[in-house]
């Protein structure tokens, strides 16, 4: 089968023919890819700055977000059957830790990340486990859901979390409106009644950010700060969730985040770098937030059939890999890439 | 009646003759001292580090950690009566703020800090509210329990949201066997059935903790993040509290704290300072602490009746104020300094 | 001022001349009322069914939904000025006692309840405290709310209990589309994604809970169970909400309630009556609601201002009272009859 | 091997020579059997109560709470080795449902349950699945844990959601003091500060709960809710664990009870029948408790290698098994009888 391999850092992958995988073990799933969301996390794997973390060896495929079908099962598979419509939670996990046993498989002391550290999705077909596949509802398509895998499970996931904590009249600041942003303001719009502020430095993001359910955007030019805690009654919001992570972005929600709050973080890049003193004068928490686990990924698919949670895509036919690839480092891309075999 | 007051910073406090408080407000509660704590925080604020932070006008009487017998009661009072020994919360708060409603009293909007921004308890008499005196059990003496209205409370919150998360066989770090951790220990033991670590400078201190009832103690002198993890089946704790919060303290405790865990910081001095990419990587969590609701004395005061948490102290006579300070600065003080009226 | 008063059980009420109430304690609010709601209550108490629980004496002025201006406040009121637009929780409670610090002041060990057991709202003026008034927004009308002050709370206080376990693609089955029925489909739609079954005897009932949010409707004609298992995949819901509790709802509610399960008793009347074999191996809960706390009043109050509740009003002028409780008990009264002064 | 086989219902059980149980799956594991425990609930099935909600075909062979060492184990069994001295869960799950995948395994779509719907463990080998089995500490033998691994394992389950709500200072009624009470009051003590209240029939079962941790003991002989409720303050405590679920054990529960109080189902032979107009004027709740998970187990066995919950045994050799089911009837077993092969 076609399949787009790294082939060394710093080049462009390639497309080349490699065996198409078969089920070997009882939870094998082979799913027949019918799209894979082009990440920017696919170009720090080309850079190479993922070498050393995953230890892969080339070349392999990448592709960590991918829908589509059922193509083969192994004897032991009872949750899904050929021909069924799939989208992929990101991990391979182990279902026997402790972590596993408790619905919290993203912390499995033993997984695999197809994409990442074996084959992934770029290619025809994918080769995954019983214990990652979640059939879709018959009005989505694969190539609509597919970018939903990875960056939609991570926003979802944060987003989760923080509404058990968010009541009505509280108000909730998102940091950045991109991909992730923009799937953390549905969800968050599905699960609370929460006030929803958007801050982002593009002014088409955060009025992108409006349409899809806040209640109120501020662009980051500088004043963002006071705007955002104006907003919140001078004292701020009782959660950030914080998409960006870098260039300033903790500093800044930190500043608008109230006594007691919860600042979520999500986006990464700097520090979080603040005085314990005031961290325990304001009783403040940071949490760390991770992809959802397959739980979520199926609660997170109930909204998308519930047209609650929707993302603008881009398809590409997979032999244009690189043109994707190409428009999504130059900010060319509207949405999400996909890549459809 | 006599009090202790600041008369100017960078100088020693002076006992004085000022009026006996009265109650003039119908939730007004006037407490008899039995027992005021001298606390570290004291000896900041006679420097001058809380000078523009709480606005007080000199002189003033110092003293937040409280107990004795109610004196005098306002004409709303029900919760106590003449007579009664109570321990007081640090804190008088509103009743009427969303906070308040919500038990979660230590962040009420307009709370008074007996002490800090007010007349305390270095004095024969302190003036309170109904809301911030606890009854306490006929077996406790005021001069024994006053220095857990402060020092205790904050240990006994913090333990006490960690607890919620520690499931037998999980590992909690303590770092900090002084005053706070010392508490933190039994109250830990109390209310978990986790494995506890401590780790402090202070030889000593880590003895004391094992009696007390750590399971394992860790003299901090270079090697302790390996022990540590030796000692957490390489994989960190679940929890970390951290009663220190300077010195290197924070650095060492993330590199102990496992996947998914908590981190508590309830020492201050230093920065958090954590790049984002390990705080979502390892989906960790940092949960700051302040000091405990009233309910949160309530039920300290319910394991020190049944003897579960007891505190070491140094009893000296009111007018002997300089030398318990001057002990406490010079590191001669065992377990908790006391003055008695 | 004029005032609606039992007069003696088994009788109509009558309107006399009493004195207008006036602030003594520090924390009262005199409330100029702007809308009385007209409950079920009223009627069983008129009947005398209230007469040995209330121990109240006769003649007393009753309505305990209620809402209006700010007249008088207390020397110690903070939260509300003259003037103020207010809604009233239907308790005045002590603040102290454990319960009230908890922000479970619904339990509150010495609470007042006008209407009930002291003077209550179908007058022109209402004595009650501090921390019983809730400010509303400038966007809301006495009249238009006050009926949410009892009925429309204990809705909002069960489906926020509720909401905390449902998840996407969870089904919550709610029974009865009356007063707080239709108030808990709106708040269950703005609080969660779960879908949403209503089962009512009156398909007119049903209808409407279609038009404010509920996902489908099944007339109780008999065929209801089979129906409501059908549409919750066989295995029933994960949460029943039983705003009925008599004329066999309970009966019927367990039999829609999923394996591990949430049943919410609300309206009440016949017996929970279901084997503990049952209750075991399903591993069923049995969850009681009363009234909600002063902050589920706030929450629902913010919930009215987005305009997600909306109560149906029909308002009488107060000296027309008896007209208002005729048309109730005869079933004339579409959504609430409001008196107003 | 032999094993002691169901042959009819209303007869005893036969002793008889069958095939060794063999690896067939990925994930089987053959456990040889170091002790099973005798339950009542094996009786039952002996008496034909269990025919048809199991389903099973005669002969079959009963017991389900196993331990023992790993025998054998199937190609993709990663978490116990050959050798291993293990506890086993008592039931076999899928782990893809949605249940399983949230932790909440004994809620399984497709379980089995070994000892009731097929083969079971008073036999010389038994075999169950990588999700079943717990690996024990070193100090711990088979024979002594084995009926942990259900009787023991409900009272963990139950006790440890009940603990999530006790603080200190709160009373916790256990009713029945029992094979599972004597292990609920255990965990209690482990796991929550609260004051333990036992009561039961039987003075020695009462005088052994106090030797294992209880605060006070009340012989239910007639005046036991009286008694109750003086040791609960006059108004009932805040959590009620009902092991025994018959006998009007329910009845007394409710009326100790406390407002808001939360009433743990374990127990069972007669109804919950309580009128929902108590439900919700004191606002409880009554919480249905089926055995727990597999990491309840393994959070079981931790407690156990601690010391902190033990159980007494009277162990019989496998052939004797018609001794150690007549003692159990007739009320001669002190503690658990264990068959050991």
């Amino acid at each position: 089968m076609k399949a787009v391999q790294v082939v060394g850092y710093g080049r462009n992958p390639e497309m080349t023919d490699v065996p198409e995988p078969s089920v070997t073990g009882p939870y094998d799933v082979v799913v027949r890819i019918g799209g894979a969301g082009v990440c920017r996390t696919d170009l720090h794997i080309l850079e190479g700055q993922w070498a050393e973390k995953s230890g892969v060896t080339l070349p392999y495929t990448i592709g960590h977000e991918n829908a589509g079908w059922v193509h083969a099962v192994g004897s032991a598979v009872t949750n899904v059957a050929e021909g069924d419509k799939v989208i992929v939670h990101p991990l391979i996990t182990c279902g026997l830790c402790r972590a596993c046993r408790s619905g919290d498989d993203v912390h499995c002391e033993q997984s695999l990340f197809p994409g990442i550290d074996t084959a992934g999705g770029y290619a025809e077909y994918l080769k995954t486990s019983a214990r990652s596949v979640v059939r879709i509802d018959d009005s989505l398509e694969p190539a609509d859901v597919a970018a939903l895998a990875d960056a939609g499970l991570t926003a979802y996931h944060a987003v989760a979390k923080a509404a058990r904590k968010l009541r009505p009249g509280d108000r909730c600041v998102v940091i950045g409106a991109g991909g992730l942003g923009h799937i953390g303001v549905q969800v968050l719009k599905a699960l609370t009644a929460a006030e929803i502020v958007v801050v982002d430095r593009n002014p088409d993001a955060v009025k992108l950010a409006g349409s899809v359910g806040a209640d109120h955007g501020v662009v980051a030019d500088g004043g963002q700060v006071e705007q955002v805690l104006e907003l919140t009654g001078g004292r701020g919001a009782e959660v950030v969730i914080d998409f960006v992570g870098e260039g300033g972005a903790t500093r800044d929600g930190v500043r608008v985040l109230r006594r007691a709050g919860d600042y979520h973080v999500v986006g990464y890049g700097e520090n979080i770098d603040v005085p314990t003193i005031d961290i325990i004068s304001n009783e403040i928490n940071f949490i760390g937030n991770l992809v959802g686990s397959y739980n979520d990924l199926c609660e997170l698919m109930v909204l998308a059939a519930q047209g609650r949670v929707r993302l603008h895509t881009t398809p590409y036919p997979l032999d244009r890999f690189q043109e994707a690839l190409t428009d999504l480092d130059a900010g060319r891309v509207r949405g999400r890439a996909i890549l459809v075999p």
